[in-house]
């Protein structure tokens, strides 16, 4: 287990020592007032469950906030922040309290439950893929590819969405799914509410990458991180997999995830290269795939966590309705908020809100 | 928190303290030669995933055996027992290490999670009444109640179900949802394969009940339990709710679960009642509420929890389709076994069976 300290170089850590100081750490973290984090967040899925919870209360503190309120070495508040970071690939002043808690909530108050949950189950028999296909298999209506929304119009008469590059199109009522950081690109007409606005124009921060690099040797598993945003490009790193279990084919597959705006250029390869070894000083990178989410037109970012007081002031308002448009994207999800789940969660709500609707 | 040590009086134990405890003795009863929980068994909802996971190995000990393995004290030792005894509604010699290592890993790998799943979280408006009531009105298909089937007859040429009380119908496939205790009543032609056979002759041993009782004076909540099946028809009460939040009506509901086999007639009054007082010394019984699943002839029994051996000797046969029956019930569920939760695992996968057969 790899943890570069800030200011410091890789310092090869006790795997179980690390763990040991990690999980108290983190009981102290969620621990406000007395109160533990089952007790801040019960129902993680169900955050404006009535009574409401007290973890509103604290959702204007960042990680920050939070870390400079406890007491624990210098040491075992940067091994925490370097996890939490990995939440909204930020610092711990982007990140909020509350959405750190979410995370360890979701996973069953603990971090080992937590990278179970985001890390370790994995869609098999074709992943992602597979599942879009499946998707498509079921689907029985038109379909359009490559075609951005620009407007969406509705009044008594007519509901119009129209698009940069084809004709406009009528429909009695539209399932969005589009991420927080593109509404901006779109007229609403009439225009969305003055919350959901705002949240629109401050989108969310997370610009993070996950690149894959390909290493020359079979290394065991191991795991690095840090919370050093200023001298590591990469905040966490680990290996996923070796290219054969029979031992024919020599190597090691791992990811990266960058902090919020590192990568810019996902064809810099000295840049991504050199840059990794900041994480990992000893090692020799043969390849890289990546993808630049936080470029691509129809994302402009990767799974949205919010900054302090994101969740309070704007949930709510983000998961709204508008009009006939039914507003489904996992990045206002309630329980796994930027995630595939999230996604899985806001359509079938909005499924039945339309047909509700349409009964009436 | 109260607790009845065996051949002892009932005490009153400081819940924190007991909580600390408990999880410690969780820690050292689940560690098995140095592999943890989660290491033995790292996927609760999948137990014959590949490569094979090492509970398997541990599965002929029974809760007793490991017990006597592990160096704790008496008492900490029998306040484990009074909660695994709760799995199957018997004792540590009836219930296997590793349906208890199940129930723990399902519940995130511990205890407070673990309660959390199975009592905290219910469903809202309406519960199993609203959802029946849902199933009933989504199904378009024929209905028949009250009608037990007899024999399953199925050849070449065609297959029949009969009933006791009325003509035989025809089918294509079925998708069988009876418990495990009852499939001894019905014939199969062509007859089970020999290991469902035996299982089905084993049968499950729970036998507990669920009781409601209502007491007289508003209570704060409560936990009582207890290993000693000798002296205690119960095994476990808590406080459920008051009656009125408002303060306006007075009393308290609890909810008590017997060991097997304790609850014979639901209409004797007298020995129900104070019964409960092996766990409750001081407390007043003004009704109860109760239904002997035991005895019902579509149950015959409560939740299924297997003996030491029986996960890895029966319950693949007992998933497996018998000719065109798909074999659904929550009785041989691999994560959720005998719960609802259960049922809702192996429906989908029956249905998609069928039509996958019926495509053929």
């Amino acid at each position: 287990m790899m943890f570069k300290p800030k200011d410091q170089a890789v310092k090869d850590l006790d795997p179980q020592a690390t763990d040991a100081l990690l999980d108290q750490t983190a009981e102290k973290f969620f621990t406000v007032n007395g109160q533990t984090a089952r007790q801040l967040m019960p129902f993680p899925h169900q955050p404006f469950r009535t009574p409401a919870q007290p973890w509103e209360q604290y959702d204007h503190m960042s990680v920050r906030v939070r870390l400079d309120q406890i007491e624990a070495t210098e040491e075992a508040k940067q091994l925490l922040e370097a996890h939490t970071n990995s939440f909204g690939c930020g610092t711990a002043e982007d990140t909020s309290f509350t959405e750190a808690l979410r995370w360890f909530a979701l996973g069953g108050y603990d971090f080992q439950g937590m990278y179970e949950a985001v890390g370790m189950f994995k869609l098999g028999n074709g992943g992602m893929t597979a599942l879009a296909s499946r998707i498509l298999d079921d689907y029985q209506g038109d379909i359009l590819f490559n075609s951005s929304v620009q407007e969406i119009h509705q009044d008594q008469e007519r509901f119009s969405i129209s698009f940069k590059n084809r004709p406009p199109i009528q429909a009695k009522h539209a399932v969005w799914t589009i991420p927080l950081n593109c509404l901006s690109d779109i007229t609403f007409s009439p225009p969305l509410d003055p919350a959901r606005l705002q949240a629109i124009s401050k989108g969310h921060t997370n610009t993070g990458a996950k690149i894959h690099f390909s290493l020359p040797t079979t290394e065991k598993g191991w795991f690095a991180n840090t919370p050093d945003a200023t001298q590591s490009d990469y905040l966490m790193s680990f290996s996923d997999s070796n290219p054969s279990v029979k031992g024919e084919a020599q190597g090691t597959n791992c990811i990266a995830f960058s902090y919020s705006g590192k990568l810019q250029d996902p064809g810099a390869n000295e840049a991504i290269i050199s840059s990794f070894k900041a994480l990992r000083p000893d090692a020799e990178v043969q390849a890289y795939l990546t993808h630049s989410w936080a470029t691509d037109e129809f994302a402009k970012g990767t799974r949205c966590c919010g900054g302090p007081g994101v969740t309070t002031r704007y949930l709510r308002a983000l998961q709204k309705p508008h009009g006939r448009v039914a507003m489904a994207s996992g990045d206002w999800a309630d329980g796994w908020r930027g995630f595939v789940d999230g996604a899985v969660e806001r359509g079938p709500l909005a499924a039945r809100w339309v047909i509700q609707s349409q009964s009436v």
